[in-house]
């Protein structure tokens, strides 16, 4: 089976926007054990989009479109595809239907413009979209069979899983293949240590295919099988993540692909502790990451951003000689700013950061990507100082907050 | 003139790495006036790699190729390239020469296998990789001229700079077009409310092309201008802003495009006033939002994070009498907990947010997506409700935090 991906837009081929959805497609195509032959991308003018409808449709068995199906008159991709196949552009009663309950559902007022997100072209059948306002729609040009998607992520990404991939599973007919896979987040090495930290992997497992994944800062090592025996595939992604682990050691996060905050939280969980944080540089992030989890009300009491020396000393209660000798950037800070948050808010845990996020206020001793980090335990506090030279204020605050909640997570697992 | 982008390379093709060139050249091109018409990426396959080449040269004048180039087996960009334009694949010697150079200069070891990247299609002009070890190429096929460029592309922005850019220029002669565009930012209303009120745009502004994008929460607003005379298109855009404006109103967040966090700091910073905040449900991200601003540090002072009420207690002074009478979420706890905020910290302004984000915790008369927002000014106190319904927890955390800025916002606005 040959399949394609259209994505359309101005946004994306004038390069305003990258486009992720191709991507995207493109993996969890893979995954189903179909390869994408070619990705394409055209702007928003009917008459070139009509023209590569048709000479996709001509040479493709399937074809994954994305974008244009918004309510706006730059949204031209349901009056292209009608023109591609030769029909005419019709309201569509399931469409229009799924349009006004999703407006019903969520008290939100049915204008004329939405109304136009229901018009398809005769002969489609419509993709319910259960998280957005624009239906997709499934199309038969030519040889090719089209799936019309939304181009925002989320909506495109639901649709794709729900209803898309089931339906290509079901054209691939009896022979069944499977695709399982597992995702190790790491944290604390480059894409290349790592690499290097797995070389011999492809002889020893001769079926299974590896990829990295930077998802900053964390590497993420994809394992993925092809076959049409599930249950030995599993066992040996099994394997393979015993073999992994044993190479990387603890700078493994999860063996599967949770995310830093969630690992943290569970093992506050197991321990039946609870957590308060101090955050200076980090500006919240570290409250913000932990607080994305569900049922972290559960262990996460109390974060105090304090921002000014003045909301450290009213606020945590650091003592103003001690930011006097040694200033706001320095591990005795971080000791108290961590004790500071665990008495306050009568928490097991008290973690905190202090440091320099940039572009400015570096000094030659204290440079741009400092940071203190402390952590108040039940039985004692402790503080440590890192440098990073990342040179942006958001890839410093992402590091700090993830530098801090590993020394977090490695204090759990040791005690 | 017409330009297109092909990306190549199995990692882009199959997913595993985002195509992030393929933007950055359109944006340049973009900014030199030329519209990219086409973008399209294929895998590491001699056949289908020879026939898109052919294809692009059959209809484009300009075409920039990105990947292949390395010195592996599967790099095959430049023989695909050699047979598309019927020529035989030869050492050039000012390939050979520069790949050399860049070994010798840095100390590394010169390999058979790098040879190979010196071998380009007879008719082709050796482009010079100053950053890199692979050259690039320049080489007509039919009635198109293609620059062959690394993928890596720290060393392919360096080229298109340097080389491809200006040669670019030249070929467009006296005849130079502008690309001007501006961003208008906007809280609070749907895509199709935001496109209805412009109905009529296009009517006036006949020479503007308008585009929405949804950046949740915000919409954007796209104005792109194309023509010869660049004071002329600027003059437009200052009009069409001033037209949005009236159309669109409060709404506005900025009509230069930036964020609300950076709206709301530099409302503070013209007021020299200060901000404290009391978060509950959006868990930190208020502070980390307003501290993702270089010199937030100057009007922010404090955040308070208090997911338990103990937290609100104690840190922020919430008298437990209101907690029992009104509960967590409450316009009177929000109150309190904005004032508080304003207290502690002696900031001027005091804001705060308590809800449910879900997808646990709610009740029938505070269901999922209730937030209630306090501020507290130098003069009173306020608190509002509101509810979302988007059934998923960051995108609460999102709306919520960003309808708290907006609050205060409006209320920098108007005193």
């Amino acid at each position: 089976m040959k399949a394609e991906i259209l994505a359309t837009g101005d946004e994306i081929r004038s390069g305003a926007l990258v486009d992720t959805n191709s991507a995207h497609i493109s993996q969890r195509f893979e995954e189903a054990g179909i390869s994408i032959v070619r990705h394409s991308c055209v702007g928003d003018d009917p008459d070139i989009l009509v023209s590569i409808l048709k000479e996709i449709s001509s040479r493709t068995d399937v074809c994954i479109v994305t974008g244009g199906l918004g309510p706006t008159s730059d949204d031209i991709t349901a009056q292209s595809a009608a023109k591609a196949a030769g029909v005419k552009l019709v309201l569509n009663d399931e469409a229009l239907s799924s349009v006004e309950e999703f407006f019903k559902t969520r008290k939100r007022l049915f204008s004329e413009s939405n109304k136009k997100q229901a018009l398809l072209p005769e002969s489609a059948e419509c993709l319910n979209n259960p998280v957005g306002t624009a239906p997709g729609f499934f199309l038969k040009i030519g040889r090719c069979r089209f799936f019309f998607l939304p181009g925002v992520p989320y909506e495109m990404r639901k649709m794709l899983s729900d209803i898309v991939l089931p339906r290509i599973e079901d054209l691939q007919g009896n022979v069944r293949t499977f695709c399982p896979k597992r995702t190790i987040s790491t944290f604390g090495l480059t894409e290349a240590a790592v690499n290097e930290k797995l070389i011999g992997f492809s002889d020893i497992f001769k079926e299974l295919k590896l990829g990295l994944r930077a998802k900053f800062p964390v590497i993420q090592i994809k394992l993925y099988g092809n076959g049409e025996d599930e249950s030995y595939l599993n066992e040996l992604l099994e394997k393979a993540s015993t073999w992994i682990s044993q190479k990387i050691g603890k700078r493994i996060v999860s063996i599967s692909g949770s995310s830093m905050e969630s690992v943290v939280g569970d093992l506050l969980c197991r321990k039946k502790a609870t957590l308060a944080v101090a955050e200076s540089c980090t500006g919240g992030l570290i409250s913000h990451l932990l607080t994305n989890v569900p049922g972290s009300s559960d262990y996460f009491l109390f974060s105090g951003v304090t921002y000014s020396n003045e909301a450290k000393i009213r606020v945590l209660g650091i003592s103003s000689s001690t930011l006097n000798r040694y200033g706001a950037v320095h591990e005795e800070t971080a000791k108290e700013m961590a004790k500071g948050a665990q008495r306050i808010s009568g928490a097991t845990y008290g973690l905190s950061t202090t440091g320099i996020a940039g572009p400015d206020g570096g000094a030659e001793n204290k440079p741009v990507g400092t940071v203190c980090i402390g952590l108040a335990t039940p039985d004692t506090v402790l503080a440590n100082r890192f440098h990073f030279s990342f040179f942006n204020r958001l890839m410093n605050k992402k590091i700090f907050a993830m530098t801090a909640l590993d020394l977090l997570r490695k204090e759990l697992l040791r005690t």
